[in-house]
């Protein structure tokens, strides 16, 4: 893989920002990585790990000269970033980010984005439960999606400039519209992550009533939503108020459904019941034919322990 | 480990029952393991696969001669299998089940216990998203809960036998009340499953619309609601219906919680937000610290795809 940007700077350096340092530097990807992060001890972190060939202590001088700048701070702290480093970004220069919301990241980042500066939001769909910068590695993207959703009038090249670095790090890349992508990642992410927050807030409080049972015997399927609702809580704060309007249409269909097996449940209707299950079966087979998971059981044990 | 009965007669051939069988086998826990399943094709794929000693064409047969019968049916079948069978049941056999619902078991199936045979209903906390005879594998066990809920008036003595046999293929056991285990697994299980199913069948209606798109971005949280909603849609069925007063409890506490983080939403209530969500994230610790879990993350892949 040959080299795609000369000098690429990660502003805020979390999950997804450390896995990008690993997998630019896996593959060439960069001449050289700086780095800035808001918090002293995560700039310790980093230059204890070797994370980023440079830390900077401030944001513009992390900026300074880079081809490339990737916000990776959480949505609702992206207007403040764009609005400090706008005056030091290089002409030419491409500023991307990868919030888990687009049509906010726009409206909030572009008015301080100046003239010959190119804006392109992306947003690589991966992560885990973990956070901070010692969370990152290089495999994070590897056979999962990108998305890059230009803004009107966007550099064809530039595009393909960014299209070129996420690829390198492993991504498979496709373009979206802003809305559109809120509406999808409502669906695939957002709504789920809301309620599987909500199911794991409910075992709390009957955890209160009932010692450790919820905990000791959760492996029954409860430990799947406990892993969604470990995640960042700042990150994900930001995701729902930027991206209220889908997330609560999605909301509401859920809602509307769940009513609806409720009743089913209530009334004794096991016909409704049975095909509805034998529905969502077929959907889970979609999902390993298009290579987004793999067949072979969770033996509800974690990869690390089979 | 040392042989705890002479005879075990496994009746249902799915994914509890295979998985027993070859746990059995391993610690040698039975002198000799039959087998019946109510389809052909399952009992033809027993006998191709050597799941069992003896795959018998009867559950009458079967069970003859047992020291120890499970009924590994979904919960809607119990009734008729332990009316079908009790002609035949040995004195001073045990019969056992596996079934995810506790009271409504022992409500159809203690009146066809003749005098003389120990009821003593079980429920293993295991499982994979696999249903079938080939579906099984010996580990399925190990370091899991299995749940013993005795009746009034049940033996020690069998009592103490089928926690050895658990033990013996590798799980931890706890006794509890029927009740009391009807509501846990409301919790940890029953409801969770429900959401699961619910939030998959949302995102298959919208999917008409976006064509693959669900699918395709799936990690980004929702493929662990797919992989949960891939349950044998029979069993889970049965389960709803004979579980339904603490499960629709549950559920409606869900639903409270889950309105209440809609207004802070739609409100923009960060705060109340962030404090949720902090919460949560410290009961996923409590359950890696139980050893339900590992702290690796998921990457997204399954264990089968590092």
């Amino acid at each position: 893989m040959s080299q795609v940007y000369d000098r690429v700077a990660l502003i805020g350096l979390g999950l997804i920002a450390s896995s990008m340092f690993w997998a630019i530097k896996r593959a060439g990807l960069a001449g050289e990585v700086t780095g800035y992060a808001r918090s002293e001890a995560t700039r310790d972190t980093a230059r204890r790990i070797g994370l980023c060939d440079r830390v900077c202590d401030t944001a513009k001088e992390a900026v300074e000269g880079a081809d490339l700048v990737v916000l990776c701070v959480p949505v609702g702290a992206m207007e403040a970033v764009a609005q400090e480093i706008a005056p030091v970004l290089k002409p030419g220069a491409t500023v991307t980010d990868v919030g888990s919301v687009k049509r906010h990241v726009i409206q909030v980042v572009s008015p301080h984005i100046p003239k010959g500066v190119h804006f392109i939001p992306a947003h690589p769909l991966a992560g885990t439960e973990h956070s901070g910068p010692e969370s990152g590695f290089a495999e994070l993207f590897d056979n999962r999606w990108s998305l890059l959703v230009p803004v009107e009038g966007s550099d064809p090249h530039a595009i393909a400039r960014l299209r070129a670095l996420w690829e390198g790090m492993g991504a498979n890349v496709d373009e979206m519209d802003a809305d559109h992508h809120d509406l999808v990642l409502a669906v695939t992410s957002h709504a789920p992550h809301l309620i599987a927050y909500t199911m794991v807030g409910v075992a709390d409080d009957l955890r209160r009533v009932t010692d450790s049972e919820v905990i000791k015997y959760s492996a029954a399927g409860f430990r799947d939503f406990t892993r969604i609702a470990a995640s960042d809580p700042t990150m994900w704060r930001d995701v729902f108020l930027t991206n209220k309007d889908a997330t609560l249409e999605i909301l509401g269909r859920f809602t509307e459904e769940l009513f609806a097996l409720q009743r089913a449940i209530r009334t004794g209707d096991g016909e409704h019941l049975f095909d509805y299950f034998t529905r969502t079966r077929a959907i889970r087979r979609g999902i390993i034919d298009a290579g987004q998971d793999t067949d072979a059981p969770d033996f509800g044990r974690g990869k690390a322990n089979p």
